[in-house]
């Protein structure tokens, strides 16, 4: 007797639970990452499915019964990173989901006549080395493999240390044509991480686009000095400038309607109680459905955070770490996708996704499924039992019909 | 041939560097800073001075040629942690200029007719577990073992774990009559932390009070989201409500002339490029010669800060970390180190020191040296070496002063 979509969830609920910040943290490569994705395999493998991991660390888990080219394939799956201090459901409902989809396509007893994959892609969040969505940005080639190597954590270790000591080969990592090549259509579940399916009163919805978004870091450089001897006059206090610009922020977002502009990390450099820092590390988050207010945004948000700085005599740089263009996903696709969901809305979201990347390649779809809090990147984060078995039935009729 | 002030520094010139902040972190109980305390202890032994640790961690040396009772005694020391990314000479100019006065005490063959000692006391900076002066706080009980003992550090350790790690017993730690009872008169040489010296080009300054001054830690609690799929109209980011908290902190410090008021440490909890915090721990240092006005400010503070944070939908708690009240110290030890070093310019200072702790029960004294650079708890701090030497000639002569 298979488990429910929530008997699965039940197994990993406390995988990488964070006693500090609450909620969950399971950077890429850290041990919980890697229980969960011991656990995935292990799933696969009690399902029979051919289980590979590739050089970019991509699970990939097969359902082939005919014995299959492995070409036009469907493949479906997520990540199983988080953010630090997250929720439980972003990323690993879209792995456990995938599995309990093969269970009852199964039960079904569908003869598929394409391969089905289930693919678990590393680092989507992003949270550990700074470029979301690292696992299929790889695949494809948007990241070359040499940049991404020499990416470092905040401890200093770089991309290409954690990844040999998780038992990769780092010379094995870049774009993957022969991989690439293999998938049909990509279709990604994943719990909603805004409150529309709230508000539509639905349990799933089919996805239309992912908006544009970008980071950038931010570094204000002023003069280190000691708290308790420096007369205000005096000062080149960089956080002042850097409070400034998380207020330029928030202004230029609410000039721009639709606009979402974050700053959700802020580091003093030395960071002492009693010491002015010498330098602030910030990071900006950007999204915007039109890549060009984005842009906008972004370059305004730069200037009036230079002249915030030359007021205290201190200066700042901006630097891109990432840009993603708006993604539209394929009309085609989604309209085969709505028409084995019925009544499911169509939603844009403002998160990203692998499957945003692969959509640049393949005909790609994604189902969402409702978050009752609305809340994402939190503990707060939820997924009732019943919308949970609604997400992986849906995936099911979904693969069912493009496998069939 | 005994070395001079900068031939000894030149032996710790390089302990506790920081290849990541620049400068140098000597976190109390850290291996760098247990580095120096070694040093130290082996530069006492080899000028066959009587070394201990007591309960508190603090390092005594006597110098007693006479076999006199231990009382009355003179003492002399500093600190050697750091804060992080600080500068070399901040507590350890202190130490080794002790060590250097002794040995001109011996040149001049100076017969004592009161023990003298050299002590070095742990956490001056309150750098790792938030308050400073730690050490002579706990020696004087001006803060009870039970509230110290639970301190934490940044990365969970409570104070009583990384003291017994250090070889301390924690059950030992607290108010330590009998060590107090000791001194007769405390005399601490410290690196100037402004531009005092520099402006009157002097090298040598005697203390003539320490302004008074307190840490609080602020804690503004909002909801942590989703960076990309929370509109602005439904966030409550507690990043936003802490940069208005830094221009309030700024604002309410000018408009109370005097007032040196600072945020130097601001962690946004989770921490997230793509999350919108949930709560913002940041820390303030205000210091105003006169307590009524540092109590006005802090006042004012928290409450611009509650209007800010209801104007996001988010809370605010302040919660007070240290308070010391500005100390003047004692006349008539300090007519008596100005008659010794005649032209010394006298000067207030805004930095907390053990020696302010040391004040409210025993006879206390300071001495500055130059800081060319004016600029403190930075690499950017320095000292001249013929400074440095005439700061430990200046003490010797006030310890000789003393003595006979």
């Amino acid at each position: 007797m298979p488990e429910t979509t929530a008997g699965l969830l039940a197994q990993i609920a406390d995988t990488g639970r964070d006693a500090v910040r609450g909620g969950w943290s399971r950077p890429v490569f850290s041990s919980a990452e890697r229980e969960l994705l011991e656990w995935s395999q292990e799933q696969c493998t009690r399902r029979e499915l051919d289980v590979d991991v590739d050089g970019n660390g991509v699970l990939w888990a097969w359902w082939n019964p005919a014995g299959l080219p492995l070409v036009d394939a469907v493949v479906t799956g997520s990540h199983l990173d988080s953010v630090p201090g997250g929720g439980a459901f972003d990323g690993p409902l879209g792995v456990v989901s995938a599995l309990r989809a093969v269970d009852l396509l199964r039960q079904r007893q569908v003869a598929p006549t394409r391969p089905l994959a289930v693919a678990v892609f590393p680092e989507e969040e992003g949270s550990r080395f700074g470029i979301a969505c690292l696992g299929s940005r790889l695949l494809t080639g948007a990241l070359p493999a040499d940049r991404a190597l020499g990416l470092r954590d905040p401890d200093g270790n770089t991309l290409a240390d954690a990844a040999r000591r998780a038992g990769l080969d780092p010379h094995r990592m870049g774009r993957d044509d022969a991989a690439l090549a293999r998938i049909g259509a990509f279709v990604e579940l994943h719990v909603e991480q805004g409150r529309g399916l709230v508000d539509l009163a639905a349990p799933v919805a089919v996805a239309s686009s992912i908006i544009g978004h970008g980071r950038w870091r931010m570094t204000v450089h002023g003069r280190g000095d000691h708290a308790g001897t420096t007369l205000l006059a005096d000062r080149r206090d960089p956080v002042v400038v850097a409070a400034q610009v998380v207020l330029v922020v928030r202004s230029v977002a609410a000039e721009h309607p639709g606009t979402r502009a974050t700053v959700g990390r802020f580091q003093p450099v030395p960071g002492g109680t009693n010491v002015i820092a010498s330098r602030v590390d910030l990071w900006l988050d950007v999204r915007h459905p039109e890549d060009a207010v984005t842009a906008a945004v972004v370059e305004e948000i730069g200037r009036r955070a230079g002249a915030a700085a030359a007021g205290e005599g201190c200066t700042v740089e901006i630097h891109e770490e990432s840009l993603s263009p708006t993604v539209d996903f394929d009309p085609a696709l989604r309209d085969r996708v709505r028409a084995t969901v019925p009544g499911a809305p169509v939603l844009a979201t403002g998160a990203g996704h692998d499957a945003g990347i692969l959509a640049e390649h393949v005909p790609t779809a994604m189902l969402f499924v409702r978050n009752p809090t609305g809340v994402s990147h939190s503990p707060e984060e939820h997924v009732e039992d019943d919308d949970a078995e609604r997400g992986s039935v849906a995936l099911a009729d979904v693969l069912g019909a493009l496998l069939t």
